[in-house]
């Protein structure tokens, strides 16, 4: 399978697995032909449902793992147990068989062997959980998400510089606007690591499309193509995107199941709703990317179904195509954050 | 007017100053005969509008003041000019003639001349700004939206008790569920200081219905009435819900306009879409509160108009009707916090 391109996956991760991620799969084989698929999980089970998809078993080859991480397994124990269709999967991806690993188990087990098996690329100090996500306009996407819940200038500097790939790669943008996350526009506002990390950044002889600070209600407008932030924060800022829609959606419904006169109405805005609905999509946002190690790791939300399981690994795909990895490793390659920040701190005080 | 409720108004602050605070004020003399009001302005100015309302007239005192802060000066310039409105309707707190000011002027201005006129409560070490929110089922209050950027577990757990006097004071709710803002609702999960602020409230014998983490994605559904966090945090999920309603508000009318079924739709939804306005109105939010002073300092949106200073000005006679500054210092003093968290520190060491 070594001509072709590879993708490893964690056949029993997720609510419905291994069904959903064979469904999902499957559009993923016909929209790329040419990419083979290396399923770790129960043989028994996989095999029986891949019998249903004739096209795809071509390109499949099933290993079998005996253990599964569940969702209420600990990262410091599914690390220690090389047997899950999990860990069997990122160790292909370190071994060199595949160029990315999709699974849609338990996150911080996925993260913790990631970041064990894989290794944090040399010069990066963190790896990074990155999202895409919608505006007006089209898609940003974000990071941190979660990975780091603290985190220094220089781990901020380093997640605009491979949020700024990310955005090149998964959105196709040539030139994307790179924001930090903060609570005001001005040069003095917020924490001082984003203040540094500014610094920093602009310091850098990195090829960035810097823009400043981004306030969070700005991030809608589309004003940024790569949004910075720490973990924390990150992770804040997605739940309070999601709890708000849900709201807004919840509040309307409770409304129109009160009136006739509006029922009537959501009969002729049934195209809208459609549309707004395929807008804001989760599945189209499915697969969080764990970047800044040494290969691909891509996480599925468990809940999703064929479709956003596809959309996951077609991130995969799309990002494999392109180098991601290895364009991180040359960007930097080019620049020493370290010594940047020491010169702002000589600078400041 | 010693023997009546007195607010002090700084009359220039805000964008269609002094007519939309009087406007306002005119709103709320009515709804509280019994309110007395000090003006700080430029006395012409505001005499001249206050001819149009002469009931409000009766309740109202008017001192001129030469100077006016602008939304450029910066706070380190503000607080030394003792002959701004904004100086002088804060001073007549300090001075006991008034029990709450109300501004619509600069933020950051009326923050430091609240903080160095009135001070902190003795045992409280950081004021914070409090604001009233919608969810599903009410209004829940949130603190600190921005007053301190950086926050330990005291300063957390003072918030924890400062929002649950405003909570029941504001929403008149009698036993206020309390909750931490967090990116995880297991017990190890988040920021240290949010851990152990965790900790304290839970060891203090402070009366509080304390259910625990909330994940912002859960706030929406009405689970807590006090949500506490730090001031960047705060303001980040305060900021990322207006921009996520901004965005879904936006994404429905550009599709609407597109399409004339959805057209005579939202005609037949008016009475739904009214409720759903009247229910986010930000008019309704208007207000947010400076707590943790000697004497309430309130913050009106310098953009909003005079039924949105009314909300802010209603808001201040609230808090001063339930003796809130008295009930904030009578709870602090039941406990020890300081000693609270190094019991803490011993325990987990």
């Amino acid at each position: 399978m070594s001509e072709n391109l590879v993708i490893s996956i964690d056949a029993m991760g997720g609510d419905n697995s291994p069904r959903v991620v064979i469904e999902g799969l499957a559009i993923a084989a016909q929209k790329n032909p040419d990419v083979k698929f290396l399923l770790f999980g129960d043989e028994g089970k996989v095999n029986e449902i891949l019998k249903e998809f004739p096209q795809l078993q071509t390109v499949c080859e099933v290993r079998h793992a005996t253990d599964v991480v569940s969702n209420d397994d600990k990262p410091s124990q599914v690390i220690r147990n090389r047997n899950t269709s999990m860990y069997m999967a990122i160790a292909a991806v370190k071994s060199g068989e595949a160029k990315a690993v999709v699974s849609a188990g338990n996150t911080g087990a996925l993260m913790a062997i990631s970041k064990l098996t894989l290794r944090t690329i040399q010069k990066i100090h963190r790896p990074a959980i990155v999202s895409m996500m919608p505006h007006r306009h089209g898609n940003y996407i974000m990071l941190d998400l979660g990975a780091n819940t603290e985190c220094d200038a220089i781990n901020l500097a380093e997640f605009a510089l491979m949020g700024n790939v990310v955005a090149k790669t998964a959105l196709g943008i040539a030139k994307p606007r790179v924001a930090l996350l903060n609570i005001g526009a001005e040069e003095m506002k917020g924490k001082e690591e984003i203040r540094e990390a500014a610094q920093i950044i602009k310091n850098s002889r990195l090829d960035l499309d810097f823009i400043g600070y981004i306030e969070p209600h700005q991030i809608g407008e589309g004003v940024a193509d790569v949004i910075v932030a720490d973990g924390f924060t990150g992770n804040i800022a997605l739940k309070t995107t999601e709890g708000t829609a849900k709201l807004f959606m919840r509040i309307l419904k409770d409304l129109v199941k009160k009136s006739i006169l509006a029922k009537i109405g959501v009969l002729f805005m049934l195209g809208v709703i459609f549309r707004v609905k395929k807008i804001l999509d989760p599945r189209l946002y499915n697969g969080a990317m764990f970047v800044g190690l040494n290969g691909l790791s891509i996480k599925s939300h468990g809940g999703t179904d064929s479709v956003g399981y596809y959309v996951a690994v077609n991130n995969a795909i799309k990002m494999v195509r392109n180098d991601f990895v290895a364009t991180i490793k040359s960007e930097i390659e080019k620049v020493d954050l370290e010594e940047l920040s020491q010169e702002i701190i000589y600078d400041l005080y």
